[in-house]
């Protein structure tokens, strides 16, 4: 039986291409997240669809992927069960689902391990997640996300090392150029929204405020009266459309206007102290932070600092994003729990190293050198050479067959090896080797001796 | 609603400690791929059932994982539907599953991409997969394989590379003792069942000869006879019964054993000419390779040489293996792809790792270092020194809040920190560091100006 293989829409596979890229980005992220002392954590991609189920809100469960019982899943179902629909006859043959984040996971983790845990624990976490959303450009039902997070501490300690590691990562690794940190804090929401006399109004309130930009003061003064602010409310609100924009200012300026709120003040002083902190690390480095009281995710889980990072001028969504949460882990029975975590969006980081065309020349390509195959007596030549380079660390190769030297050629090109080595007989007779720079195209013999330096000085 | 979190049976989280073991084989397992040409690929997890479903047997298809449909997937069910049975129903509501391994996706990505690729095409490729199979010590639902394949050409250059890899992977890097890769030729097999007058029963002959060690000579005849070798079949066989030990002499004997076998004889000429090609890269390494001629996996593919790599005194199963097939694509349409591809056993490596106290020490924590926390003043000077550790490379945290100091070395215990260092007041002062070895327990005092020489020493 012949058939035209297919990918599952909203799928695809990562080229080698692609992989060089993204593995390039992972191994920075990576290694910036273990030098701050967070450890590795994989948890499976099938969970219980009884960890899963009702974490992600009404619309959350539905775009769960659920996984068919094995066996005879049919043996207890009687016709009338299709009666129930679809929503609840899956919940009769499933049981478990692919993971749809990866907060859930760890927290069913921390819960599991809460006796055999190092706490305050530092874990990331770097895995796909499943959603069957409906696909459209650059979103797709399996991606990648890479989270840190710190549970079983409040200490600010955390929200100032999440800075250093996004700059660290963005800006010191990976160069991209123009992205800026915001930072928010939950308890200044709340402090706004009870200062203007609408307590515990901060969600509709952010929602119109994030318009700013977009649709204009008045529209949104419209919307804030369609969502139930009274007039009075919105006099009161009007200083906040006209923050000062500086973060020192902007922070005096909180101060003054959230006097009468003590949750607001708390969240001043937070932001205070992070911004003391970071500056007490690195007083060298202007942190590209700034503080946006327009921020406004998570509302139904964060409690303390927002995070988010965008890159000006770009049309690349956030590329990075986080926040402090009290009770992590509340859901599965363990109170209390508190953390702070971040993710990077390794999907747009790689779109914005693409954008700012910042991907170095060695994820172009792995294999550095190729020898060419003109014949048994030349492989014989060859081999030993190849292992000498591969134990000197180079990635080599050799072309298995020997066929047209232009196929060969080809396949370097298609390969993007830098290097192509030829060795014929009159090569061999002269103990020299003809190497061609792919790039440049230039061509030229080197005696064996001076191989390994005419390579150390062109590759390293 | 509180609930009591659990894993699905057959799956396991890696907790940080495995992680950093599992890392550590892959980061080798990535580098030897790399540095013999071979380039990465990931695809995704989900796969259409149609590219699945008929590819691994009838129990294959049972033990895959099917997903539902999303949305209401019931709508065009009848009742009269549950009459088919399980198996069938199935494929009326999922039209997805997860991948059983990574041979049908790669091939799946050849016949999609065959205009795109470099050919030969070399690819390595690190995921898991997923089988439905019943959960036993060591066999899980969600286990993660570790293949390399060349594709489109039928050099032999590429199985010589495979012991090379396999040598430097196993032996080199990780140090395990005692490995032995085993080889054989499908066309050998084939060659001596019809040298015994028993053409094409090369698999009845093979699961029957295999088990020579275990129940000995009489009873493989008994079964021989029972599936339906004749005797005079059985006396022909008679020399195989006693085949010399080494490879030379192995070699010798099949040639004159094979010798009215053409198919039989072009088997032994290709283990032949791998050796002689390992040997012109290598002639200084003496390979663990031995040609086993019982060896007889993946009979319904293979088609060339067969590879296994087993550890001698070890309960570890095979650790490595695969071989060379000559239709890795007809299924979808694309014939005559040759290839040969193999695997390492990632779990399993692990567990020889661990029973022959392999796992290097940096494999037992990734944090260096951990600054105790005394109070905001002292934090002021850890933050700078912290940061200039993170700055030359090291892994350093400090501990995030100042609380017992008690509760914090037990904390660097239990990551397994090596060193910690506190600073107070009295350290401030003098411009120096309390340093704790909490390897040996030994505590002693470093000026400023020398920690960096201290760890330099300790720790690289």
């Amino acid at each position: 039986m012949k058939q035209k293989p297919s990918l599952p829409r909203g799928t695809r596979d990562y080229t080698p291409a692609m992989m060089l890229r993204r593995n390039y980005i992972i191994a920075h992220i990576k290694e910036v997240f273990e030098k701050f002392g967070f450890l590795p954590l994989e948890t499976p991609a099938m969970e219980n669809l009884s960890v899963l189920m009702g974490k992600y809100g009404e619309e959350g469960d539905q775009l769960l992927y659920k996984i068919l019982n094995q066996g005879d899943f049919l043996k207890d179902i009687q016709p009338e069960h299709l009666q129930k629909g679809s929503k609840l006859f899956a919940l009769q043959i499933a049981e478990k689902g692919l993971r749809y984040d990866l907060t859930v996971p760890f927290a069913r983790f921390v819960v599991m391990n809460q006796n055999d845990l190092a706490f305050p624990f530092k874990r990331y976490q770097i895995q796909p997640v499943w959603r069957g959303d409906a696909p459209q450009k650059g979103r797709y039902r399996e991606f990648y996300q890479c989270d840190a997070d710190v549970v079983g501490t409040n200490s600010l300690i955390c929200e100032a090392e999440i800075i250093l590691m996004m700059h660290e990562v963005l800006g010191k690794r990976l160069g991209i150029q123009g992205f800026e940190i915001k930072i928010n804090h939950r308890k200044i929401l709340a402090g706004i929204a009870e200062s203007i006399g609408a307590e515990g109004k901060e969600s509709d309130l952010c929602v119109a405020i994030d318009k700013l930009d977009k649709i204009g003061k008045t529209k949104v003064e419209q919307e804030l009266l369609q969502r139930g602010f009274s007039e009075q409310n919105i006099q009161d609100l009007q200083p906040i459309f006209s923050v000062p924009e500086k973060n020192e200012e902007k922070i005096a300026f909180l101060e003054k206007f959230l006097q009468k709120s003590s949750v607001g003040l708390e969240g001043v002083a937070d932001l205070k102290q992070i911004f003391e902190y970071v500056r007490h690390f690195d007083n060298q480095t202007d942190f590209p932070v700034s503080v946006d009281i327009t921020l406004a995710r998570g509302l139904s889980y964060y409690t303390g600092a927002i995070f988010e990072v965008k890159v000006k001028n770009s049309a690349v969504g956030s590329i990075s994003g986080g926040g402090r949460y009290d009770n992590l882990t509340g859901t599965f029975g363990l109170q209390g729990m508190a953390g702070v975590g971040f993710s990077f969006g390794l999907d747009r980081i790689y779109d914005v190293l693409e954008e700012q065309n910042l991907f170095p020349a060695q994820t172009q390509s792995t294999t550095q050198i190729l020898f060419t195959n003109f014949d048994k007596e030349s492989e014989k030549f060859v081999f030993p050479l190849l292992k000498k380079l591969r134990d000197e660390g180079y990635k080599a190769e050799i072309y298995p067959q020997s066929t047209k030297l232009d196929k060969q050629f080809k396949y370097a090109d298609k390969k993007q090896i830098p290097f192509v080595i030829a060795i014929g007989s009159e090569e061999i007779k002269n103990s020299e080797v003809a190497i061609k720079d792919m790039r440049t195209g230039e061509q030229k013999r080197i005696s064996l001796a001076n191989l390994l330096n005419f390579l150390k000085e062109t590759l390293q």
